[in-house]
């Protein structure tokens, strides 16, 4: 019976670390279909989304299951609630990639990231899928130190954010409104998937520790 | 010992809706402080963030000790993973307040909503607030009939977001490029108040019936 529920369990931490590859992908294709821009992309990622909804259900479920048939105590536990959590984190990232994918989608032939910040919006995107890898990285080493690289990259990303509001609104801007908007929400999904990336490196530093990394740059969002 | 249990479970759901409470006036005076504007209350929407993120780790972890104590099973199990969840989504529809207070004291003493927009964000900021409401009431007295009623609030959001945007990109829009940004990056934070909302109203279904309810608008977001 433990050997079984052990065996449930890696499962279940392989099944999340595989989930946190599709992610990667889906990121770095809808990225790629907004910069060159390729409709074929675009609707692969918006149509392979419901894909992570699924295992987002699933692995919930099994979760739940593990709970509810073991009883887990102390780092089992920690593991099985905070695994819970990277799940939806991971979905969460599976739908804003559908989101930019979705703006791809829609200025499609164009672009909806102008010239002037193609270079940062492409390196917003390197920096997210270096991210997930590294958060993907940490849990399936059990690397806690690896994982309080994280709060270093995200700045950053906070910088790549503050740059291209310096362009949006800086007097060299001969955008459109409607551009303007694209670029604000891209950025926005951008940070939020960096924010997602920082709360799953949170959860495995838990999960490892028992104790979550403490100050600013660790909000638990 | 089991009589205690059931006090602190109670006890756990008192300070969740007690939680949502706080959110729900945090989110109307995150909008106050957007359309009066008023930089005390916006002022006030942020300092008080701390105080929500600080339940939220109190809740959570009150959670997982009577996970780990009590090892509960059906109904009890699915409280408190729920409970988990919720807590989560709560922390966040706080921080998405602190969002707009902080657009609000940017903007201070001019208001970030322009004229032609006041109407609709003034009524995003009312269904949002009914949203919370609703599922607060739902959680209270386990009535999955009436978190089911969600949806339905959730349609209009929507129309209120497309509303806004036909606005920023109709021939009369006349404000500038920022204006545009901060419109659209407010209207995304209305749109994840209720999507978080949406969310809580998913759950307390859950826990009162053991299904999640099905369909597109009830997305696992």
């Amino acid at each position: 019976m433990r050997a079984s529920y052990h065996e449930e369990l890696n499962g279940l931490l392989d099944s999340l670390q595989h989930m946190a590859v599709l992610v990667e992908v889906a990121v770095s294709e809808a990225a790629a279909s907004l910069l060159e821009p390729d409709l074929a992309r675009a609707e692969a990622v918006i149509s392979n989304d419901s894909q992570l909804d699924a295992m987002h259900e699933e692995l919930e479920y099994r979760c739940l299951s593990l709970l509810a048939l073991q009883a887990p105590v102390a780092g089992e536990l920690r593991t099985i609630v905070s695994a819970i959590r990277v799940v939806f984190e991971l979905a969460r990232m599976g739908d804003l990639a559908a989101h930019v994918a979705k703006i791809a989608r829609l200025r499609f032939p164009d672009s909806a990231v102008p010239d002037s910040l193609r270079e940062n919006f492409s390196r917003m995107s390197e920096v997210c899928v270096a991210m997930i890898q590294l958060a993907n990285q940490s849990l399936k080493d059990r690397d806690a130190v690896a994982a309080l690289r994280m709060a270093e990259i995200d700045h950053e990303m906070d910088h790549l954010r503050r740059d291209h509001f310096g362009v949006l609104l800086g007097k060299n801007w001969s955008g459109s409104v409607e551009q303007a908007i694209d670029v604000a929400l891209l950025g926005r999904y951008f940070e939020r998937f960096a924010d997602h990336a920082v709360a799953v490196a949170r959860r495995v530093i838990y999960i490892i520790t028992g104790q979550f990394p403490e100050g600013e740059e660790w909000p638990n969002a």
